[in-house]
């Protein structure tokens, strides 16, 4: 029988072998993809289109437990949004050193661009503006990355022996151990983040229902 | 004279060839950057402790355009916030690549705990438990560094191709060439989050009242 002349390929197990490399070394490129998998690299462009189409993968991979709520315009729009954040956050928090690789490329994988529908939908509802409507979503894109850094921190921020003021040592002792700690300020956060925008979407429609009220069309 | 038997080597010269990695790869190691420098990885040892310190040296030159008002106990607090968020941003905008490194690290470098310092005695003296600082400040954290990210995203976040919905499209229609989308996009989630550690605060504040006028000291 022989060896084959090329071990089997498919475009799950070249994602499979990518992430191994982004975790270990932060990033991925074809030729190390290529000899990782014992391979030439023309032979994985059999399977996949180029690098482009391996960060979808990768994007499919760390959003795969993503679960979206089933959509209820009954519902108060920030519970919507929490329950999709959380899930996201919950879903990147496996993979911190694949979040800067997917965000320095454009998002073209299904499982995000649903979540991103569900998200201009509710935020739609709620009464956003288009440009408001964005302006949010790169808020909670931000916040949700962030945090997803901030969950895989060292248990200890700030170092031991550092020296601090007093405010802030005061503030560093009622930490919480991790994963409790990290958890519980992005519930703080996500709190926080949800009131702002409801104060301004209040703000927001009070002005421009002044603008209509003293400058009626003509 | 003949070639001295190793180049002139400096911890400032041993960082930047770290970041210059970092900045390429996502990673360093320590055998990495001493083959880039020319040296056996036990010279660096002479300059440098090891991959702890070169890491704080990133994260010095990551904050070393980080610029703090002035403390001004009169000035509200929101404004003194903006300032050091605005700076921080724009620091560690240079670096995006830096930032899961950085973030997997504790903090130990001067200028990051002089930052930390100013945020904590701002919240601190707006009236925030050391509880709610220490949160406060993870959220200002996870919102500053994923707004770094997203300023380094390619200028269109999502595929022209890609399918998606009415509400999403609308949104994306409404974004404008960046940086300008990006430096948007900050100036409204920052409002947003100061907006609500406001309204947080207040809330909390009349709580605590609550609880020392129904329940008064026996």
């Amino acid at each position: 029988m022989g060896r084959p002349p090329s071990p089997l390929l498919s475009a799950d197990g070249i994602a499979a072998a990518a992430m191994d490399l982004v975790t270990s070394t932060g990033e991925f490129t074809i030729p190390q993809l290529a000899r990782r998998l014992g391979v030439s690299p023309s032979s994985l462009y059999n399977h996949v289109s180029g690098r482009e189409q391996i960060v979808e993968l990768l994007r499919e991979l760390a959003m795969s437990e993503v679960d979206l709520p089933s959509d209820d315009p009954g519902r108060p729009w920030a519970e919507t949004i929490a329950d999709i954040l959380r899930s996201y956050r919950g879903s990147y928090v496996r993979y911190p050193k694949l979040i800067p690789l997917l965000t320095a490329h454009a998002v073209n994988s299904t499982h995000a661009l649903t979540m991103y529908d569900a998200l201009a939908t509710t935020l739609a509802r709620a009464g956003f503006t288009p440009a408001d409507t964005l302006r949010a979503i790169t808020l909670m894109d931000c916040f949700v990355l962030g945090s997803a850094l901030d969950a895989a921190a060292p248990a200890e921020p700030w170092d031991n022996g550092a020296d601090v003021g007093p405010e802030l040592a005061a503030a560093l002792a009622t930490g919480t151990p991790k994963p409790i700690r990290a958890d519980d300020a992005f519930e703080f956060g996500l709190a926080v983040l949800l009131r702002g925008l409801d104060d301004f979407r209040a703000t927001d429609a009070a002005r421009s229902h002044d603008r209509i009220t003293n400058h009626p069309p003509s």
